[in-house]
C-alpha cells in the first residue's frame, strides 16, 4: 500500500481558504491492466492553477469522489513531472523508472502519487536515458515539470501561424521579461528569427537588457519607447538592415502596450494575445485593421493541444532536444521540497504567496 | 472633339479649398487600338473620396499631367457608371452603348468623359441588355454607380471568410442602419443567414426597426442593449432557436460598440472591422481572444479585390442578378444632375456638404 497525499478543494475561493490536503491509499497489487502508478518528482504553481482554484479560469477539473472524500472534490495543478513506479500488465509504452508528464490538463499534479490510466501520460527521457542516447545532459526536474506551458506556448506561437524567414524576419513582444517572453527570445534565436522585446522601465534597466540580449533578444526596448510613435523609425531601421519584416507580435499585457506592438507590425501581420497582465483589453486602431490588414487573435496552449497530441509530442521533442544540448535555459523557480513536515497544501500555499515562481519537489 | 470636364486637385486639403474643374479635349479620331471613350452616367461621393482629397486615405491616385494641367494634378472619385461611346479597333469586350464601371480604384470618376484603356473597365448589363436577357428589370444609375463598394463589401464579408449554415447561423453588426449594414441584412436574408443589427437609439426607433426588419434584419437592437451584458441571454435564446451560432461580426463603429458585438460571437468567431465611425479603436477583452478564440481582422474591399478581378466579377454578377430580379434594394442617394449651369466641382462640393449620400448624374 502506498499512502498518497493530494491537494484538493471542495468549492472555489482563495487558495488559503479552500485548499485541503487529503490522504488516501493506493493498492499497487490492484493496478489495472492499462494503468500506471507514478510518484511525483516536481510540480510548479502556475497563475492559471490559482485562477482555477478561484473559479475564474475557463478550464476546470471535474469534481470527483475517487480519492475517498465524502463530498466531491476538485484536484489542483496542471503541470508536473512524475516517475513511473508500477505498470499494469498491459502497459507497453512505459517502464518503471520512466519520466512522464500529463498528456492533458486537469490531471491534478499537486500530489505525491497517482494511479491513472497510462494514456494520461507522455514520456520524457529521464537523465539516464538522455545519457544512453548520447545527449550532453539530461533534463532537470524544473525543466521537465514546467515544459508543457511556457516553452510550448513560445515555440508554437513562433512556428504554428506565420512563416518567418530565418535571418530576415522579426517578431515583437511585450512582457519580454516574462517566462514565455524569455523562452520566445531564446527559441527565436535558435530558429534564426530576430526579436524586439518590450520591458517595463526600471532602475537596473541596462542589466536586464544585457541579460535578455544574452538570452537571444535582438533588441530590448522599454514600454515608453514601444508606445512612442517617434521610436518607430529606429525600429524600421533595424528591420530594414535584415531585409525582412515584423510579421508577428505577442501580447501578454494589453492596453496601450498591445497597441504599441501591433503598430510595429508590417502589413498583413498577426498579433497573438496569450495574456493580459495589465487587466486592460487589447486596443487596436481601426486603421491597422483596415489599411494594414493586421489580424489580432488569441493563443491558448491548452485549447490548441487538447485535440492534437501529435503536435504536442513533436513540440516537446524539440524542446527536450534543446534542453539536452544545453541550448535552452529554463525559467528558474524557487524550489521547495515536500519532506512531510508541513502539510502538502501548506507547502503550495507558501509557494502561492511567495515572491516569484515556485516549484514543489518531492 | 469631345470637351470633357474633370474634377482635380493639386494639393491635399479640404475639398472646398482644393477642388478645381478642368476642361480638356478628347479627340475621338485618335482613339488607341485598345482604348475606349466613355461618357459618365453617374458617380457617387463616398466618404473615402473625401478622405482621399484630404490626404488621409492610404489609397491615392498618382499625380498626372495627362489632362493638360501645367502642374501635376490628382483625379477625384473612385466609383462611377459609364456608357461606352467609342471603341478602338482592337477592343473586343465592349461595344458602343455598353455600361461599364471601373475595374480598379483611382480612375477618377468625377468627370464627364474619359479616354482610357479598355482593361480599366468592367461591363455591367445595361437595361436593354437585361431586358433582352429576360430579366424582370434593369439596373438604375444609382445601382450601377454604387455597386463596387457597399454591396461588394457586404457580400464579401458575409461569404469570403467564414462558412455560415443557411437557416441556422447568424451574424451581428453594428452600424446596422449604414449603407453596408442595410446591404448586409438584405444579402444575409437572401443567403438564409440570420442577423442582429445594432443601431443608435432615437425617437423614431420603432419605425427604423420596422424598416430594417422589412429589409431582412432578423433582429434590430440598440447600442445600449448591445453593450449590456444582461441582454446577452436574450440573444442566446434567439440563436438557440435556430440551432446555429453567431460566427461572424461586422464592426464599423469601434469603441465599446466593437466590444459589444465581439462579445456576442460564439467560440472561434471572427469580427471584421470595415469602418470606425466613432473614431474609437477596436477594444477586445483579452479573455475573448484567449478563451473564446475570437479573431479580429480588417476588411477593405479595395485591397481584397485589387489583385482578384475574378472574385470581383463573380461578386458583381451576383449583385446585378439580385438587382435585376428586384430582390435587393439599393441605398438611396440624393441625385443632382450636371447640366453645365454650375461648374462640375461645385456640384460635387454641394454633394459633399449636403445631408446624406449624393449621386451626381450626367
Amino acid at each position: 500500500m502506498i499512502t498518497s497525499h493530494i491537494v484538493l478543494y471542495k468549492q472555489h475561493g482563495e487558495p488559503k481558504d479552500v485548499l485541503e490536503t487529503h490522504s488516501y491509499q493506493i493498492d499497487e497489487t490492484k493496478i489495472g491492466n492499462d494503468q500506471v502508478i507514478v510518484k511525483t518528482l516536481a510540480s510548479p504553481i502556475n497563475p492559471s492553477d490559482i485562477n482555477q482554484i478561484q473559479g475564474v479560469y475557463p478550464s476546470k477539473p471535474k469534481p470527483t469522489t475517487e480519492f475517498g472524500t465524502t463530498e466531491p472534490a476538485l484536484v489542483c495543478g496542471n503541470e508536473g513531472l512524475f516517475e513511473v513506479i508500477h505498470t499494469g500488465a498491459g502497459v507497453k509504452d512505459f517502464q518503471v523508472g520512466d519520466w512522464v508528464i500529463p498528456a492533458l490538463v486537469n490531471l491534478g499534479t499537486w500530489r505525491t502519487h497517482a494511479l491513472e490510466d497510462s494514456s494520461k501520460f507522455i514520456k520524457l527521457r529521464n537523465p539516464e536515458q538522455s545519457k544512453a542516447a548520447g545527449k550532453p545532459q539530461g533534463l532537470t526536474y524544473n525543466q521537465g515539470a514546467t515544459i508543457s506551458v511556457n516553452p510550448l506556448t513560445a515555440y508554437l506561437m513562433l512556428t504554428h501561424y506565420v512563416k518567418l524567414t530565418p535571418g530576415k524576419d522579426w517578431f515583437i513582444q511585450n512582457g519580454g521579461n516574462s517566462a514565455v517572453g524569455q523562452y520566445a527570445s531564446q527559441i527565436g534565436k535558435l530558429l534564426g528569427i530576430n526579436s524586439i522585446s518590450v520591458v517595463r522601465d526600471r532602475d537596473n534597466l541596462q542589466e536586464l537588457v544585457a541579460e535578455l540580449e544574452a538570452k537571444g533578444a535582438t533588441h530590448v526596448i522599454t514600454e515608453e519607447q514601444n508606445s512612442s510613435r517617434e521610436y518607430s523609425s529606429t525600429i524600421k531601421d533595424w528591420v530594414k538592415e535584415t531585409g525582412g519584416e515584423i510579421k508577428l507580435a505577442f501580447n501578454c499585457v494589453g492596453g496601450k502596450n498591445s497597441t504599441g506592438v501591433a503598430r510595429k507590425l508590417a502589413n498583413n501581420g498577426l498579433m497573438l494575445t496569450y495574456g493580459g497582465m495589465s487587466f486592460q483589453p487589447v486596443i487596436l486602431p481601426t486603421s491597422l485593421h483596415i489599411f494594414k490588414n493586421i489580424t489580432s487573435a488569441g493563443f491558448w496552449v491548452t485549447a490548441l493541444l487538447a485535440n492534437n497530441q501529435e503536435l504536442k509530442q513533436e513540440t516537446l521533442a524539440k524542446i527536450v532536444d534543446w534542453y539536452e544540448q544545453g541550448k535552452l535555459v529554463d525559467a528558474s523557480s524557487t524550489e521547495v521540497k515536500f519532506d512531510g513536515e508541513k502539510k502538502l497544501s501548506e507547502l503550495y500555499l507558501s509557494g502561492i504567496t511567495g515572491k516569484g515562481k515556485h516549484l514543489v519537489t518531492y
